[in-house]
C-alpha cells in the first residue's frame, strides 16, 4: 500500500521563508495566518491526509463508482465519511469569502492543502475542487440573491457544485455548444441538452448538487458569443434555502476511465431543467472563464502532487530493495547486495522529479500568492500585475506542471521495476490517474495556444515584459552573494535570454504565418516553464543559502537540488529554442491523408 | 474500436529500397526471399492482422486471463483460435532453422511481421514471442538430441516456451537466484523453487510448455557463476516425443497488471520438477543473455509497434474530428468546424511520433538483417562486424524505442482529448501495455548501463568506432547528391560530432569515478538512439530523393518526414550532452534518507 506524508518542511519553507507571508499582513485574512497558525494547520492537515485520505486512495481505484437504475450514483467505500471529516476540519472552505461562511485565509495556504488531497487522492478531491470552481464561478458572476443562495451550504460543503461545458460534438471548441435554454418568462429557462465528463456530477455526498452549465439561449448568435451561463441545481431551493423538489438533470452514464476511477465522470442529461441565468444573456464564455483559470491552476497541482507522492513512494522502495552492487564498492557489506539508490540511474529519475516538484510547488504558490494579491491588494498597481503574472503563468502552470508531473510519476513507477507495472503496488494507479491532468481544464496544446496566442500578445506584450523585468531585477540584486548563487543566476540568465529570443521570434514569425505560433507553441510553453521554475530555484537557493549554517539538513539538501536543477533540467532550454525555430513549414507540409 | 493497417508500403520500402535484401542472395534463405515472396508475404499478413488479431486486442484487455483452482489458465476469447491460424499461417516459423521445421527465411522479414503481431495485439504476441525466444536459447545452447526432442514441436507452435528468470528477492541481480536444482545421478535433476511475472508461463493454447528455468545446483559457487540453465517441461516428453505425465510445475497465481491483460504473467512453483541441463553446469547465465539479447531487440520493436498503431488511430480522429478554425483561415467552410489535424500541436504530435516510427523501424530492421548476417554472413570479418553492431546497437534499441514508443503512444493518447482517456476508444490500452516494455528484458536503467559499462569499452572500443567510421564514410560517399541530403548530412556529423564529444568525456571520466557513467549512461544512450536514427534517416532520405519524380506520394512524404526528424527531434541531442557532461557529483550527493 502505497504511503503519503505531505511535505510539510518545504512547504513550511516556502510559505515563511521565500514568500514571506508574513510580510503581508496587511491584507485581508493575512493577519490571522500567522506562522503559528499557518504550522499547526499543515501539521493537522498532513496527518489527516495520511491516516485518513490516502488509505481510500486504491479503494477508490479498484471500486470506481457505481451508478444505479434510478441514475443515483454511488462513490467507493470511505469516501462520503471521509468528505464529511474533509468539511468539518475546514479544509474546504479556507480561503472563502467570510460573508458566506469561509475562513477568508490566504489562498496561498489553501493551494498546500490541496496539493495534500490531490496527491492523497486525486479522484477524491476533484469533488472539492470542482464545488471551489463553481463557488468562484458563483462568487464573481452571480446577483447577490443568488451569492446568498448557493454559497453559504456550499462554503459548508453540504452543497456540491459542477461546471458542465463539454458536449459530444464540442470540447475545445465551446462555440459549438447545442444545449438550449427557453425563457420561460418568469425570469428562469428550460434547460435541455446533453453534456458529457461531467466530474462529480452525480454522487451521494452531498444534499444538493449546483450544476453551471452553459447553453445557448433560443435565437442567440451563433458561435461562443451566443453561450449562457445558468445555474442548475439537481434539487430545486426555497427561498428559505430549504432542498425541494428534483430539477430535470440526471446522470445518465458514467465513464469507463483510464484512471481517477473514484471519481464520478458522469453523462449529465438536462431534460428542461430549471435554470437560472447568471450575469447577462449571452456573457456566459467570460464567467466560465473566471472558473476555468482559477481550475486550471488546480490541475497545474495535481501535477505536481501526483509526482510528489509516486516519488515518495519510490524513494521509499529504492531505499529498501536491494539488488546489485554500486558500482564504486560495496555500500551495504551486510547484505546481499546494495539498495537500489546507490545506482545513479535510479538516482537521476528520483532527483529529475524532485527537482520538478520542488520547483513547481514554489511556482504554484508564488502564483498563489499572487491570486491572493489580485484579489487583496490595496494599491490598483500591485493588483494588475498580479493579474498579469496569474494571466501569463497559468497556462504554463497547467501544461507545464501536468506534463513533467505525469513524467515524474512514470519515473516512480520505473524505479519500482516490474511491481511498478503490478496494480498492488499503487505505481500504476498514480500514473494512470494523474494521465487525465494532461487533458482537461484544456488540454495542453490549448494551453500552449492560449500563451502564444492570446498572453504574449495582450497589451503589447506587457505581462512577459513585467515578467522578464522581474527577473532580471532580481538577478541584478543578489548578484556577489555567493560564488553558488552567481553561477544559478548565470544559468537563469542565460536560459532567460533564449526565452528572449524565442520571443522575439515569435513577434517577428507569427505575424507572417500564424501556423508559426502554434508550432512553437508547445516548446514555447515548456521553455518558459523551465525559465520560471529558474527563478524560483534561484529564490530558494538564496535562503536555503542564508540559513544554512543551521542544525536543519533542509536547507543544505535543498541547495544540492538547486544545483541539479541548474545542471541537470535547465539545460533543455537549448533543444525548445532550436526546435521552436525551425517554424511551421516542415510540420505542416504532409496532406491530411498521408498520415 | 481501434483499427490496425500495416504500413506495408514502408515495409517494402526499408527491405527493398534502404537494406536491398535482394542484393543478399547468396546467404541461405535469402534467395527465396525474392520481392514477389516478400511482398506476398507481408499483404497476407497485413490482412489477418487487421482482420483477425487486432479485434481481439480490446477482447484480452477486458477479459484478461483465468486462473482456475487446478491452476490452469484460460486466455481470452479468440485467443487460442487465432494461435493456431498464426501458426498455420507460417508467422510463426519464419526464421527457424529448416532442420528443425523452420522455414529459414531471412529474421529481416520475421521481424517485420513480429512487428504487425505487436501493434495488432502485444499481449498475443508475447505468447510466440517468448517461445521464440526460448527456441533460439535451445537452439544454440542444447544438446542434438535435445534440439531434435524439443524444436520441432515448438517451431510447428504445437509446444510454446518461457524463459524463468526473475524471483521475489531478483529481478535484475540474478545473482541472487535461490531456485536450487538437485543432481539425481541419472543425468537430471529436481528443481525446486518459485519464479515470478512468467510470461505466458500457463495457458490453453499448446499441448505442452517448455520452461527454460535458471537455478542453482546444490553446492554451486555464490553469485552468477553458479547459475545453470535447464528445461523443465510441463509435461514429460518420451523418447517418441509423445507428451506424457504432468511435470512438478505449476501456476500459482497471475499478477494485476497495469496493461497486457491478455498475457498470463504467472507465479511458477517448481516442487521438485524434473530439469534437464541444458549446456554446461554453471553457464547458465550465458545461454541465457543470447536469448535475452534476442528478446531485447523484440522489446525495442514492440515500442514501435505500440507507437505505430497510436499513431494511425490518432491520425484518423484527427482527421474526422471538427473542432475550431485553422488560425490560418477556414479549412472546411462546408463544416462546422475544421478537422484538428489543422492545428499546428496536432500535427506536432503525428509528426513527432511518424518520424519516430519510421525511423525506429529503419533500425530494427537494420539490425535484424545483422542479426542475420551474424548466424550467414560467409565472411568472418562481416560476421564479427555483425556481431559487434549487435552487441551495441541492442540495447539502444531495447531502452531508446520503448521510452520514445511510450511517448508516441501518449501522444497519440493527447491528440483525442477527453475520448483518450476513456477505455472505449482503446487508446489508454496502447499506453498501458506498451509501458511494460520499459521494464521487461531488463529495465531500461539496465540497458543504458549495459551500453556504457560493458559494449563502449568491449575489444578497447572497437564496436562504436566501427559504427562512427561507417556513419562517416557513408557521409563522404553521399555528400554532393543533393542541397537537401547534404543539409541532412551537415545535421548528422554534427549530432554524430556530440556523441563522439560524449564518448570521450566517458572515457576521460568514468575510471575517474565509476559513478559517472551511471549517471551519464541515460543521456549517452538516448544522445545514442537520436544518432542512430539519424543515420537511418539519411539512408531513407537518400532513397526516396532517387525515386522522388516517381507517381507515388510515398517518397514525397518520406522526404518531408526525413526533414523534421533532421530540424525537430536531432536538436535534442544537445541537451543530452549538456546534462551527461556535468557527471555524479551533484546527483549522489543528498544522503539516501533525505529522499
Amino acid at each position: 500500500m502505497p504511503i503519503y506524508e505531505a511535505p510539510t518542511r518545504d512547504m513550511q519553507f516556502l510559505l515563511h521563508d521565500v514568500l514571506k507571508l508574513q510580510n503581508y499582513s496587511n491584507l485581508p485574512g493575512f493577519g490571522e495566518a500567522t506562522p503559528d497558525v499557518i504550522d499547526a494547520f499543515l501539521e493537522e492537515a498532513a496527518k489527516w491526509h495520511r491516516d485518513v485520505l490516502a488509505p481510500l486512495n486504491r479503494t477508490g481505484d479498484l471500486e470506481g463508482c457505481t451508478r444505479h437504475e434510478d441514475g443515483s450514483v454511488t462513490t467507493p467505500t470511505g469516501f462520503k465519511e471521509a468528505y464529511q471529516q474533509f468539511c468539518e476540519n475546514g479544509f474546504k472552505s479556507i480561503a472563502m469569502d467570510p460573508e458566506y461562511g469561509g475562513q477568508g485565509l490566504p489562498l496561498t495556504l489553501a493551494y498546500a492543502i490541496n496539493e495534500m488531497t490531490s496527491a492523497a487522492n486525486q479522484a477524491f478531491a476533484m469533488y472539492p475542487g470542482l464545488s471551489a470552481g463553481a463557488w468562484h464561478a458563483i462568487h464573481q458572476n452571480a446577483s447577490d440573491e443568488q451569492k446568498q443562495k448557493y454559497l453559504p451550504p456550499m462554503t459548508e460543503g453540504r452543497w456540491t457544485g459542477t461546471m458542465n461545458l463539454t458536449e459530444p460534438q464540442c470540447g475545445t471548441d465551446l462555440g459549438l455548444i447545442r444545449t438550449k435554454a427557453v425563457p420561460q418568462g418568469d425570469g428562469t429557462y428550460k434547460i435541455s441538452g446533453q453534456k458529457i465528463w461531467i466530474s462529480a456530477g452525480e454522487h451521494d455526498m452531498s444534499e444538493n448538487i449546483i450544476h453551471l452549465v452553459l447553453a445557448r439561449i433560443e435565437g442567440a448568435p451563433e458561435g461562443i458569443k451566443g453561450i449562457s451561463l445558468f445555474i442548475v441545481p439537481k434539487f430545486m431551493v426555497g427561498e428559505d434555502g430549504s432542498v425541494g423538489e428534483r430539477n430535470g438533470v440526471s446522470c445518465g452514464g458514467l465513464e469507463e476511465k483510464m484512471g481517477i476511477h473514484g471519481n464520478a465522470t458522469c453523462v449529465m442529461n438536462y431534460d428542461e431543467a430549471t435554470g437560472f441565468l447568471v450575469g447577462e444573456e449571452h456573457k456566459g464564455m467570460r464567467a466560465m472563464f473566471v472558473m476555468m483559470n482559477e481550475a486550471r491552476l488546480g490541475v497545474g497541482l495535481q501535477g505536481l502532487a501526483a509526482a510528489e507522492v509516486a516519488q515518495q513512494n519510490a524513494a521509499m522502495f529504492a531505499r529498501d530493495r536491494l539488488q546489485s552492487r554500486s558500482v564504486t564498492g560495496v555500500k551495504a557489506p551486510d547484505k546481499p547486495a546494495d539498495p537500489i539508490i546507490v545506482h545513479p540511474d535510479v538516482r537521476r529519475m528520483l532527483m529529475d522529479t524532485r527537482a520538478f516538484t520542488e520547483g513547481a510547488r514554489a511556482l504554484t504558490y508564488w502564483a498563489a500568492l499572487h491570486e491572493d494579491m489580485v484579489h487583496k491588494a490595496p494599491d490598483e498597481a500591485d493588483r494588475q500585475r498580479s493579474k498579469d503574472y496569474m494571466a501569463l503563468l497559468t497556462p504554463i502552470i497547467k501544461a507545464y506542471q501536468t506534463h513533467k508531473g505525469h513524467q515524474g510519476a512514470n519515473d516512480a513507477l520505473q524505479v519500482f521495476g516490474g511491481s511498478g507495472y503490478c496494480e498492488e503496488w499503487g505505481m500504476s494507479q498514480f500514473v494512470r490517474d494523474v494521465r487525465i491532468a494532461m487533458i482537461y481544464e484544456g488540454t495542453n496544446g490549448i494551453q500552449a495556444l492560449d500563451l502564444v496566442g492570446r498572453k504574449l500578445m495582450a497589451e503589447g506584450g506587457r505581462y512577459w515584459q513585467t515578467f522578464f523585468a522581474e527577473i532580471d531585477a532580481w538577478c541584478e540584486e543578489n548578484k556577489g552573494v555567493s560564488d553558488d548563487l552567481d553561477a544559478h543566476i548565470e544559468k537563469l540568465l542565460s536560459a532567460k535570454g533564449e526565452l528572449v529570443e524565442a520571443t522575439q521570434w515569435m513577434g517577428m514569425n507569427a505575424m507572417a504565418n500564424f501556423d508559426n505560433a502554434g508550432a512553437a507553441s508547445h516548446d514555447y510553453l515548456h521553455l518558459f516553464g523551465l525559465v520560471a521554475l529558474g527563478y524560483m530555484w534561484a529564490m530558494m537557493a538564496k535562503e536555503a543559502e542564508a540559513h544554512k549554517d543551521e542544525d536543519d539538513p533542509f536547507y543544505a539538501n535543498k541547495l544540492i537540488t538547486a544545483r541539479y536543477f541548474f545542471e541537470r533540467v535547465l539545460p533543455e532550454t537549448t533543444a525548445h529554442l532550436a526546435k521552436l525555430k525551425t517554424g511551421a513549414d516542415t510540420m505542416m507540409a504532409l496532406p491530411a491523408e498521408a498520415f
